[in-house]
């Protein structure tokens, strides 16, 4: 773990309420750190729903593969996800461990293994020992409380420097209902303290695919649209549980995705999905600015995020950033090598409101010394202009610094 | 420029002979540095047959745009190349500047601008000022002298820390025949300090087509296997020429690319190719460790080179390397995030000789002491077997380092 917290952390903290249906515990299991828990349950009542999104690696972690294999049943009972070790690329040995966790926390909530959902950060590679933890979860489930949501955000950290935390609530109908969400990064993906975690919970009435559906296009423009430095974790995993438990203050079970009381609780999670990723972002490893990519003009949707994630993830842009350099000639290049159908003599530039390129030349009214007052700011917005098309995409990271290369290039030992 | 010179620099130089039928001047133009070469011109003698490999930018410098057009006509005459301004993005400015240029290289090497190739290198988007070299450019055409070549390479550095230059004589038939080669990099982009370029002239009398044909070929395995950054420049130039000079010696001009006197040629070029491009890596901003990246037993050998620059280009594995860190399981992530045909379970790493990892665990046989020993090397081989194929690709990077991110992170001003 880091020493310092990042700049960009939090100002202040929400209250977390309680989501009914959800109890929490968490514990010190000793898997790799000391002094600090490492161990988060998550009991669910009966009847909750299940929805999740991986990460798109070919070489996933067996807690994705055991997760992937229970999303078909759609019910989950039980989370457990444990920090400092990852169980990716543990082969034979990691699936062995998924196997004998989640037997151990059916046996626990007096489920089936079928309803438990399991993750896993921190090292890669190294075996994971169930043993640590399979006999503390029987006690973690007797002891779960409903109010313990920072705790578990806290449980899951690895390199991050601040938990991160979000909550909403949003009427469903005529019955208000709550979204708490807990996430952590910290590269958006340093695979050896893999990886980014996420999970929400609500206490919406909500059927499985419908919950599938709403977390997928919910993605799209949140958790699919960060980058920190391009890698893709093994472990990436975010999973949204509906406990259901509303329905007994009248809400009226969810079945239909176009149902037209979710268009608050589509919004809500939305922004909460943004909320949890930006805080990833923030808490980018090294990282001292946020930077917005914003891409319009490009020839279609698709295309904008191609030409935004080039520009988020090109090494010269991002260490322009932490320098302070609006050094549009590389967002210029960064659109070049995307591939994506552009026009030189097109292509308009701005960092904030200043415009620094337009039509394929250096704005001749551009004034370096606004332009200089805006780089120093926490976060900086990009914008490219295509000017072929109307296709548009926003995308997030951090800049590149030296302290990410010092926290990378460190030894394991 | 970088005040200290790379680590990996050269050890010694060749001596670089003269290639009949080039000349070479080099000038103090003042473009943007002081006290010392930024103009390079290269006169050759008629007959003298041209290829070229370009950025595969979508936003390219002028002069690509120019080189590109002249290529058509396969005959060059001159090639004027400057240092400290890219000439990149500056729009009809910039068209304006190569067409001043040419015609005044025309002019100087009584030949038709059809037959003037010409190059820039350093700031983007910044009009490039054709009076401050044009002029200069019949003066030097005069005092064009055949020896030299590590001038030439001097004259076109950026933030280069050594010049780049490589020689081989070869058989042709039973005539020899000289290929002289120089480069500059330095970031595999930097793009405000824009870019890698490479001249490569020899003696020999081949047909454009033929010359073509071998350029692009060569290209595939070295220049287009190296990478810094995975930033891709708006100049990137490669161009061949063959003055045909040997012809007066006895050598047959060669028409047909499948001339069985070209073997040692194109072994010849080959080797020379991978020269450059090595040594364009070895000097890659803040680079202090040469990476070889070879992929084994993918589905194919296009996928094979496709996993093989994800592992060259994830700042995760080349802070590692950077740390002396042999942390497989970042290689593992990038095997996964490359999005090719790849198994968990069949896959090996090694370090070196060392192998880390086997069938999806890590190698039970592997000693730290002797991976630690391995990684504090100045060159450092990464080999992962894929274990579904036959597919088999090498490609070549740079660690990232601090002195990568202080390098690309300063103010331009």
């Amino acid at each position: 773990m880091s020493a310092s917290i990042s700049p960009l952390a939090p100002k202040k903290y929400p209250k977390m309420p309680a989501v009914e249906g959800v109890r929490i515990a968490t514990a010190e299991a000793g898997i790799k750190y000391k002094g600090r828990t490492d161990l988060l349950a998550m009991v669910f009542d009966e009847g909750t729903t299940v929805a999740g999104v991986f990460t798109r690696s070919k070489c996933p972690s067996a807690p994705v593969d055991y997760c992937r294999e229970n999303l078909g049943g759609g019910k989950a009972r039980m989370l457990v996800v444990n920090s400092g070790n990852a169980n990716a690329f543990t082969g034979k040995k990691g699936r062995e461990t998924t196997r004998i966790t989640g037997e151990a926390a059916a046996k626990a909530a007096n489920c089936k293994p079928g309803d438990v959902f399991l993750a896993s950060t921190g090292v890669i590679g190294e075996p994971l020992d169930a043993s640590k933890f399979g006999p503390l979860l029987a006690g973690m489930v007797k002891e779960a409380k409903p109010d313990l949501w920072v705790e578990a955000a806290r449980a899951i950290m690895t390199t991050d420097t601040y938990p991160k935390v979000v909550t909403a609530t949003v009427r469903l109908g005529d019955v208000d209902v709550t979204l708490n969400g807990i996430a952590k990064g910290a590269g958006m993906i340093a695979p050896d303290m893999a990886t980014m975690l996420s999970f929400v919970a609500t206490d919406a009435p909500i059927a499985a695919p419908v919950l599938q559906e709403l977390l997928s296009k919910g993605t799209a423009k949140t958790f699919n649209a960060v980058t920190v430095d391009s890698d893709t974790s093994t472990s990436d995993t975010l999973l949204l549980f509906a406990t259901g438990a509303a329905a007994r203050r009248g809400a009226a079970p969810v079945v239909d995705a176009r149902d037209a009381r979710l268009g608050r609780f589509r919004r809500a999670l939305g922004k909460m999905l943004k909320t949890l990723a930006l805080q990833v972002v923030r808490d980018g490893e090294g990282a001292r600015k946020q930077i917005e990519v914003t891409v319009t003009g490009a020839k279609s949707a698709r295309s904008a995020k191609r030409i935004a994630l080039s520009i988020a993830n090109s090494p010269l842009v991002k260490t322009a950033v932490a320098g302070e350099d609006a050094n549009w000639g590389r967002v210029v290049m960064a659109v070049g090598k995307a591939g994506e159908p552009a026009d030189r003599d097109r292509l308009s530039v701005w960092f904030g409101d200043n415009r620094l390129a337009h039509e394929g030349e250096r704005d001749p009214a551009y004034s370096e010394e606004a332009t200089s007052a805006y780089m120093k700011r926490d976060e900086i917005r990009i914008r490219a202009d295509i000017g072929i098309g109307r296709g548009k995409a926003t995308v997030w990271t951090c800049d590149l610094t030296k302290e990410y290369v010092a926290i990378n290039g460190d030894y394991r030992s």
